[in-house]
């Protein structure tokens, strides 16, 4: 049993640890989080073991009416991998502290890739990270990329990709980001930096990505151009992407039109939280231009990363190889639409 | 056990559905829908009978790889009661066929009052549609306010109601609704028409209400006002509303500020669909002026009335006294955060 | 001439400035900006005198070509009034500034209602701020509010007002603010701070408001109930508010059923801007029900101080009574669609 | 004199309407309406002669108080040239009206490109409407791209374009149009109708088109990838583009980082309506790698076309050359941030 322990317990906190629990070769050691609000008060019905995150505040934990395991040392301590799943920049000034304990660290894709020693896709480079210190599971974006960019080199070779990033302005539960009515060039530079993130996974690769914002909350729309370095017909393009375990490709007759209606086919499906780990490629918008594939994609940004996250652990631990690790994290979670 | 059909497999009708499926005393005898979309296939799933809503169409199921159990009369003609959920004005067009048919019927909110004999809310006229042939379920706005209505008259008498339903513009598939930037007086004039709504279940009562729409999509915001015919408390107003079943009262520390946390907290907690069968009433605003109470609810217009439904059928079967059925219908779909 | 500096030139600033630039009594001393962005460019473009609000920062000026005729304490020693248009309480700490160079100033409505003697609207309170050193011109809601108690209680009497202010979430320029799809009791406690801000004005007005912040940018939309104590018609209050010189109904055929019309047709009619220095209330929307008034307004939330700004440079300096002064702002900026 | 009609009144045909009054060689011969709503009450204070789009409606704009000059046969038989601003698809009904009368008439971009001989933007072509019975002016998104490829593909040679087009769900009035909360690849199939319409201004173009609608009202926003045939340097490239009339380079310092502020801009400059017949190019986003361009560019899709109706009207009637029409169109709008 690998023991984890959680430090950051948000958006992506919450579905790490979920995930961890139903892993049946791994056992959530506690989470820790800075405030006893209401995804504290889940966690307590869940039975996960919460410790203060911020010492000082455990008090506050206590008058909310719940008890405390201890404080994120002592989690730290006790954990064989700690994911750290804080905003972005807090993970860095964590790293002493998981160090200190000598305890492995998983840190998020909004951390600087010099956080760890390897950034991390399951599909593109688990053996990377294999007996690694410190691994950082790239962005959801990131993440959205090189699932794909994986088999299309493999099968056919990649010349160049272009990738135009729609970015939701901020998650659900975000309601002081905008924004409100505009689309933001979002970094205004070209490329974004997107593109040298995702050669944090494929060191060699030509890309260049532009980035958006816009008032959206529920997925990330990629609008993706791969020059192919072989000619292919888009059927095989999508047969290959089909036989992906966490790419979805969108069937034409499903009415699937939007994220709000892919949120809403994954809530009727009982995903848990309407979760979609999966890449969603609308199957109609696979095209081929000469040797120019073209296709749009959804990325459901809260949740894509976290399969990443559970392989990671596994390959830091070197509890599985990728192909074990991949299928028994799919199968426990449930991924496959 | 009652045999209910489920005609219009949309927003209401697939949460009717999985509503009737688990109550014990209950079977779905099918559902009907128009379209092999995304929803059709989940329903195969589910192991829903599956009708064609227009015999016509019946084809396309066939072609998108989904047997049919038969066209829509025949599961009017199996069921023990039909629950219409089809868009607004369809249900009406229905009746005469479930008449033709004698299977008893219940209609939503889409439809006028006129659509049949009792316009229902189980907490407050649960008796009234006992062994009726044709029941609306009053729509989710008028849902959300008649659970305030009825205690607060039975507990303090109610002098009037001033209400601003603050709507969100569509439901989070509905993606050509607007507006995408306004905030639009909806309907300009005033009363509104939900004020007269209130009355198909409260006759007598005094009640002034105002509509606007906006670009939200999660769910509706009540500002209310209700002068209390006598002097009470902020304090025990909250402690009434903390006895109501259907009623969520938001507790401070939680730190739920809106539609988007609130569905996040459903979501963690497991519900389905993220679904909140209660209405929302933020603790912290209910206060008194003099006689005059304010609060602020949300109100989830995608499945506040999906407990009102399963009790309307027990109603018109006679199979259950309110009390029993409110319990029932609560027990079985896990209502009350 | 009154001669006149503007302190921050944003939303607010650069309206107050163009406005005061079109009265034949006043002058533009110049205006106080921090940088030197878009904004700045047009000044320089009208051939308004530009003074660095921050010392410091004037090289940039230079750097962007812009040139400065001095700092900020410049222009307020020049000046007979400044206009503090600078962020919600920058302005309370200039306070001291203005008092050292004995410069009466105004304040405006983000500021506390300490930070001034008097707080002002035109139509309701001219004279209190008459000779004053420090007067606040109350915010856009709070405006918009009072210039319907005003006729109405001197008309009517009022037993009290309740109003729920459905407001935008930030001016259009604000790209970061949200919510994107949320709509957020703001503050969750009641009465919102709004109701005692137009007490600052009525004293004794019983008023009590609900605030909600929702993912628009262009106007605010009041929903409004007057209990008044006299029984008249919707008719007699329609005409009533039809004689207000800053009131705008909106007359049945237009079609103006939001704010993206309301703001087509002022640009339409060739407003600076697309300004609507109006209350735009729904003709359509005024009701009585009893001795209850109910009615929609919208507020145009960059433009509607702007007209009580002139006004009271002009109550400060002593310059013109109430009546003369509200009549010429009004002529010069070309109030009354 | 050219006399101009203008039927369809709308976003595109006021602006039309006034574009041709202010041209010193051209007069307005009047506008045609289906109803007397806001926009018809402004064209009277205009001064603009009415006529009733649809016959049978005429006693409406009575009933409003507003005199109709006579009915639109009268306007088509009385003008030099008829300008369409119908909705899409009314253009290519009214064809045959039009052409009875033998007036020579212009067609939006929500044709059919069939609706007319040629398609039109007057930087790319304006030689191929000389003399034309029937032209149309390109969508707004298709002049934007026209009017970055005509430079780029005279002073570099242009290998291949690839565009994803985030296109604003509505204008700002359309209070009725989705999205509210998604971002929508639209069309799904790939490449979307802009690459070939594109290509009815540049027939051996090599140009791919990706669309998407998003939640925003202001301007499309355009992410452009464009494949030079020569090398050459990003500041070369900008100094090109700079030296176009009708494209606006967004200087750095200026702070304009969406289409929120660009349209505070235009407005602040005293622009009609804030419209920004321009394209808006980021300086800071043109890049080259390799032989790629990219960038991003802002389109206001009510104001960009506006120049180019002015320029067709000429080369239809053969009144200019392109240089003279364009230049002269420049000067009285007064296109040139
Ligand atoms: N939300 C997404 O879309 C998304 C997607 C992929 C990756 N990420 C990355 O995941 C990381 C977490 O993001 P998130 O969206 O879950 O953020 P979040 O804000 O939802 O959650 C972060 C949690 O960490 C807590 N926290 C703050 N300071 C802390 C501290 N010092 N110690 C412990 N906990 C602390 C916060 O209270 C919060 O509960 C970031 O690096 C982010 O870039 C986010
Ligand atoms: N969505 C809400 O917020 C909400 C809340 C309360 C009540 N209601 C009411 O519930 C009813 C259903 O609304 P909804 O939101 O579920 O709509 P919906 O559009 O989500 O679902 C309606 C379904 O009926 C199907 N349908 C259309 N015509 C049909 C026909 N002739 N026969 C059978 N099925 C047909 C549609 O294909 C669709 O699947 C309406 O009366 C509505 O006013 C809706
Ligand atoms: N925008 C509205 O809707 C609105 C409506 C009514 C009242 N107000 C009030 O008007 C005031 C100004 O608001 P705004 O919307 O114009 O804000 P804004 O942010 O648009 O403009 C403020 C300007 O002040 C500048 N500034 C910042 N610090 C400064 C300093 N120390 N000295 C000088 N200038 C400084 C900023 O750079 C900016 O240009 C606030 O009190 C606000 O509450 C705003
Ligand atoms: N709005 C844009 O963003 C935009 C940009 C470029 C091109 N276009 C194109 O311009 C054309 C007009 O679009 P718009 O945005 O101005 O539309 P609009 O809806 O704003 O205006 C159309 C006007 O035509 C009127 N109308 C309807 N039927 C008519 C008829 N039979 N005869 C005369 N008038 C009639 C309508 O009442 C309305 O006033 C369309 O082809 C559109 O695709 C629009």
């Amino acid at each position: 049993m690998i023991r984890v322990g959680v430090n950051g317990y948000g958006t992506i906190g919450k579905r790490v640890a979920d995930a961890v629990s139903a892993q049946p070769d791994m056992e959530l050691a506690g989470v820790a989080k800075t405030q006893p609000n209401f995804e504290a008060h889940t966690a307590v019905d869940l039975g996960y073991p919460m410790y203060a995150a911020i010492p000082e505040r455990a008090p506050l934990f206590a008058e909310a009416g719940i008890e405390t395991a201890g404080v994120v040392d002592e989690l730290v301590a006790d954990a064989d991998v700690i994911v750290d799943c804080t905003p972005s920049g807090v993970g860095a000034e964590n790293r002493t502290m998981y160090a200190s304990y000598d305890t492995p660290a998983i840190f998020q894709g909004g951390e600087d890739a010099a956080v760890a020693e390897t950034s991390f896709n399951a599909r593109a480079n688990y053996d990377d990270a294999r007996g690694a210190d410190a691994v950082r599971v790239v962005s959801c974006n990131t993440t959205g990329l090189s699932r794909l960019v994986a088999p299309l080199s493999e099968a056919y070779g990649v010349e160049k990709v272009r990738a135009t990033l729609v970015r939701r302005g901020g998650d659900p539960t975000q309601n002081s980001r905008g924004p409100i009515n505009d689309i933001l060039p979002n970094p205004i530079s070209i490329p974004s930096h997107h593109g040298p993130d995702v050669r944090t996974i494929f060191p060699d690769l030509a890309i260049d990505t532009m980035g958006l914002k816009v008032p959206a909350t529920l997925m990330h729309v990629h609008a993706l151009n791969v020059t192919l370095e072989s000619d292919v017909t888009a059927a095989h393009v999508r047969q290959l992407l089909e036989g992906e375990s966490r790419v979805y490709v969108i069937p034409e007759g499903f009415g699937l039109d939007g994220a709000g209606k892919l949120k809403d086919f994954a809530l009727d499906a009982g995903r848990p939280r309407g979760d979609i780990w999966e890449n969603c490629v609308w199957g109609e918008s696979i095209s081929m231009e000469g040797r120019d594939l073209y296709l749009f994609q959804a990325i459901h940004q809260e949740s894509d990363v976290i399969p990443e996250n559970v392989d990671a652990i596994r390959a830091m631990t070197d509890a599985a190889d990728a192909a074990e690790s991949i299928e028994r994290t799919n199968r426990t979670l449930g991924v496959g639409l």
